[in-house]
């Protein structure tokens, strides 16, 4: 029965995988709640994390905006394109984590974004995103330091681990 | 090095957030499992809260449907606008919470959608989207009511908090 | 005051849902971590749960992809229909969980990605998506066995349960 159509797991050995790149990490606590009406979505989550001293965590949006924000990574040049889109949209999906850099919380988030017809947009969450209604969760973790630094290879700042 | 386009958080100040509106939570158990296959989405989990006492919660499922109902809330006029998908689509994404609105619970979800060339559609998940097959989670939650009621400046039902 | 079009949950009785079908587990420990770049994203999953044994799990990430190899599922034919996207795209969502098949872990995951006009595509994650970066969170859970087999009904490999 075909399913995913990787070569069966039980062919992987382990050691194939460079285990310094993944953490463990443990769940301290747990906000829920909602965001004002009219603020800037990423800054917002973001005075959250300072708020809280949140360095460390998870975060899960739904809700609506009155207009967004996104970028998208030019992979061959190593530059953010950032684009407007000025409508009312329900975000479908928001995903992001929080972690450190230059000594403070910082969030990256994606989101997923749908217009009157159902159709779907997205991107990286871009400051200009304004809430018009918005419920999260943010889930607080503890564990080794996750801090951002410029990646060569990506031109991103991606966490810096043992590598 | 440009990321998120934020003022540096070092430069945000504690206390700039509504704290009212966000609150701490804890993580009771989790459920995972499926859906039985031709079951309407939204009402058979709203049916496994009910049966599980369940008035605090996050949900995640993926998966895939027979047709779709969503809807696209009207940020003008206050009123929801709701359409059919009329095709089988993968759940790319739902996602959701589970809190109380007179007196039982009530399952607030978004959900992601794709058609066969790839295409994603999304929005508010409305009774009338039919499961083919589902994996779903749901994290029980306990902490203060979370309890909807009219919210003026948006016309939706959303959480009451010390405002 | 409209809201999700459900009949009231308080007229759902306790009983109306296959509990069978839904099972409690426990969370035991999480991970979060970056992808090497260049790696094919449902393998490098897959072999991170092989190397830490993880048989239980979900699974969410954020990040961008060189391209993408996606499914579909045809829900007569009961057949996967594959298809390429090759381009450069941002994972605005990947949301998945582990399980066990033929005695060893297997992924099951969704994507959401997004264009440089903010598109959003989606699918079942297939082998071929290669990662650019991207930043995962696997969360462990312990609990009663999620095997997957084949369900006649749609062709799928679901779990069993004491159907």
């Amino acid at each position: 029965m075909y399913y995913n159509g990787l070569k069966q797991a039980q062919t992987i050995l382990k050691g194939q995988v460079n285990m310094d790149l993944i953490r463990e990490v443990n769940a301290v606590k747990m906000f829920m709640g909602k965001l004002s009406h009219g603020v800037d979505l990423l800054e917002e989550i973001t005075k959250i994390c300072v708020d809280q001293d949140i360095y460390l965590g998870r975060i899960e949006a739904l809700g609506a905006v009155k207009k967004a924000r996104l970028g998208y990574y030019n992979q061959q040049d190593h530059e953010y394109h950032f684009f407007d889109l000025n409508q009312t949209l329900e975000i479908t999906n928001l995903i992001g984590n929080i972690s450190i850099k230059d000594g403070a919380p910082v969030v990256h988030a994606h989101i997923t974004l749908s217009d009157k017809d159902g159709h779907a947009y997205g991107g990286h969450l871009a400051p200009g995103t304004i809430v018009f209604a918005c419920e999260v969760a943010i889930q607080v973790l503890d564990g080794p330091n996750f801090e951002r630094g410029l990646d060569q290879e990506t031109g991103l700042p991606l966490w810096k681990m043992n590598e």
